[in-house]
């Protein structure tokens, strides 16, 4: 198994809160930090970064803390966010809008470059600057804009077809938001947000 | 601690799943099933599931399985989905609109009741059956509709406020959807649902 089959969802996900902070600190004027103050200042465990970070090799130096500027590249690289992403939203409805208007989606790590829908209203549109293409199109798209990521912000009956059309176009990771279990491709890594799964753990709480 | 204490996000996040697992079983009309075939079925982890089950007593019968019906209703329960919570949704935009016509948010769990914004333009129009109302009636409208879980849905520059505005007008839990790190206050309990995190996750398997 490769190292990057070894990386947990969850460590991958601590990764970028870490790249958040140092992003944040350098945006303050900061060159340096500590694992300590690290944790202090963004309420983290101080242990759980050196472990984290340990596992890619030895960034900081023991007692002087780690040099922001290299530790953030290098987690843009580790995380791939160094290059751009080009991303196609299947949906133009209020989801699709709204993502499609996301400013982290018109960013230098991930940019939408096509929006698609099968609704003949919503076909010629304009969302955020895109004309929104019918998705039978969405065979031809894909491969010509060098779409990577395709995200689903259709309705749930409407989820595995459009899954299908987007692994067989070619897309390299799908971020789904129907509400559906999709039967994935294992060359096509597939990340579902659950919404209900949010509200379930919040209820918890509320017993 | 509490138990309440003990069990982890990730936990609470599969039992979401088995839950899921259950009530389409039940709706195929299966009664009984052992955590092998839950596991097979779903693509699950059958020492998981046993494990993730034995935090909360037995409910399995060694050699025969779960009775369904009874683990479903234990999990409903454990997670607090039992029954209904009242939800506000902050923000009328594309992503507060597309929340507000989510079926799993008119259910018998969780529960729309107001929907709110501070931008005029907004205020007074209908989604999903409900008017929206203008931000400054929040105060009034969440102890009034018995408003348990807010949901923000509103840009990066309004959150915090709106978050304060909520846990003060007595909120229970906060999902929050804008990109960014609120302060949170330790009697809200309070998911933020980062969307960057998840596209990082996928730009990893894209190196």
């Amino acid at each position: 198994m490769s190292q990057r089959d070894d990386v947990s969802s969850l460590t991958l996900n601590r990764l970028s809160v870490y790249l958040r902070c140092l992003r944040q600190l350098q945006q303050d004027g900061e060159t340096r930090i500590s694992s300590q103050d690290l944790a202090r200042r963004f309420h983290l465990s101080a242990a759980q970064i050196r472990k984290d970070l340990a596992q890619f090799g030895e960034f900081g130096i023991r007692g002087v803390g780690y040099q922001i500027d290299d530790l953030r590249r290098r987690l843009e690289s580790l995380l791939g966010v160094d290059r751009e992403h080009r991303v196609a939203i299947v949906g133009a409805g209020n989801l699709g809008t709204a993502l499609a208007r996301f400013p982290g989606f018109n960013s230098d790590s991930f940019r939408v470059v096509a929006v698609l829908d099968n609704d003949p209203q919503k076909v010629g549109r304009k969302i955020a600057g895109h004309t929104v293409c019918h998705s039978r199109e969405l065979p031809r798209l894909i491969p010509e804009l060098g779409v990577q990521i395709g995200i689903l912000a259709v309705p749930a009956a409407a989820a595995q077809e459009n899954y299908d059309a987007l692994a067989r176009a070619g897309v390299k990771a799908v971020l789904n938001f129907a509400p559906v279990q999709l039967e994935t491709c294992s060359a096509v890594p597939t990340k579902s947000v659950d919404l209900m799964i949010f509200m379930e753990e919040l209820s918890y709480f509320l017993r």
